[in-house]
């Protein structure tokens, strides 16, 4: 299973304010093909977040993930119940966040990762600081590593342009 | 005391325009963090910018600073007031301002820092030069340094993930 | 011919978006200038992308490219079509793009390049793998060294300062 | 007389599009200090572009430049008519622009720079390469070099501070 924070880690953690109260959020492009190459490994996709906003519920739809949680203030209650729900142990997550907010779950995921931008006591208690910023690739970035460590990266780049290529 | 200057700390100082006269301004979520850590040690924030717009109150309030002033175009003044207000003298002040109209505070507050990207001669009345540039972590780096210095860091960081775990 | 793919290599792959589903896409304008060196060398400009949207549209226009293929999902079939129709073979194009959607192209074309931001596995099928990142250059780059390569950069820009000497 | 370009000096090049037609540039408020020096010092500020929009104008009026030029093709033309109306040579005219329509003027100003972001045909024709791009304090940074090579920033700075101090 696949947790990934969404503030800091799609995001760059910037929010643009007008004197109207309308608000953007920057996403970056290339986290979709991450999403994607874990479709078509039938690995499941879960994002979390403390916010609660309709630009968020956006991205998470044009991703495609498999569930989503928003308003989510107790992380580790969330994710434990969906492990029973899966059948799955924490060894079995893997687990991206940026912020102090997500350090117990980089403790207790099988395998995880921070962005670059992270704070120092965060990156401590992740198991791989990634080169990217979050909004720059960080998550796709860490899916490549994931399956690169897995040994999977070629084999669902291959399928990925067996897919494609069957298009006209 | 913790005096923040605004743009050019939880800004990077960049102003987008459309043709129709409507503009953005850019901030940066993890700052909002700061602003929690030295609420859980109750340690006043004040927010102070030479400019007045809804943009700025906006985000004010939304980091929920103690007091703020928009439109000080002598920051000194309205510093001194405040210190008589609150019985404090300049040596507990922090500070953070980057550009030629913060040159003032850097030098008189007890602990002051200036965000990467200021220029020189503003740098060198600043006890600290951050890492980061402002709107990209800055004001956030600047507390966590602060605390750090000041041997509260960890002790913050565990009371913050206390209290999250109280939620259910 | 040139051929460019546009998301990654015309912006940097960030996406703005608001509570309302308004969206914004980020271009550099140093580009069109690279689109102009190619039109005062008589080579055609071609501008593929597997996304269709009015944003690309609009940027197409405003670049005056010379044909342009949008919801593009087998770009591979689409040029070829497009090498029979200019009497070309695949010698003749110079391609940039910069994700795994392009490795195909990337491979079979005469000249290729990536923008600095690609994934590794996108990058060792480039030619060449530029120093600037998708959105801030990296098109620009690509027509430079191309024309440098060619021998024919100074002879473009000299044309460029000769026409632009001439308006009063 | 200090005369500017706009587009990739004042900004970083990058243009905002949405769907309907909308659109945005990112400018730098840095820059705003750096008019305010030329403007302590009696030094008149020329705005000139080969675009003409209300965005740039927007900015142009907020500065506050003695004189603007939009839509300018022939860019050394404008400025050699506005020599004569000021009674000034080439040697008197700084100049900062970024990329091959500004060639002409960085080679005939006395003393001329262009932003980090600059490709190297526009770079050889400058007196100064700046560490800045356009849009992150390019221009700032130029009137600071300006200044402090004619052994005027120190007390530029100080005037202001004196003026600044005034305020109450």
């Amino acid at each position: 299973m696949f947790v990934t924070d969404i503030d800091g880690v799609w995001t760059d953690k910037s929010i643009y304010y007008n004197n109207d109260g309308d608000e953007y959020r920057r996403f970056n492009l290339s986290d979709s093909v991450g999403v994607l190459f874990l479709y078509l490994l039938n690995i499941p996709v879960i994002a979390i977040s403390e916010e609660n906003s309709e630009i968020l519920k956006r991205r998470i739809k044009k991703l495609r993930v498999n569930e989503y949680y928003l308003g989510a203030t107790n992380k580790v209650a969330i994710i434990s119940e969906l492990l029973n729900k899966y059948n799955l142990d924490w060894d079995e997550v893997a687990f991206i966040g940026d912020d102090i907010n997500d350090i117990k779950l980089l403790e207790k995921a099988g395998f995880s990762a921070t962005p670059a931008q992270a704070s120092y006591y965060v990156k401590k208690n992740a198991d791989l600081v990634l080169l990217n910023r979050g909004g720059e690739g960080a998550f796709r970035e860490f899916v490549e590593k994931y399956l690169d460590a897995m040994g999977l990266l070629e084999a669902t780049v291959e399928k990925y342009l067996q897919i494609n290529e069957s298009f006209v």
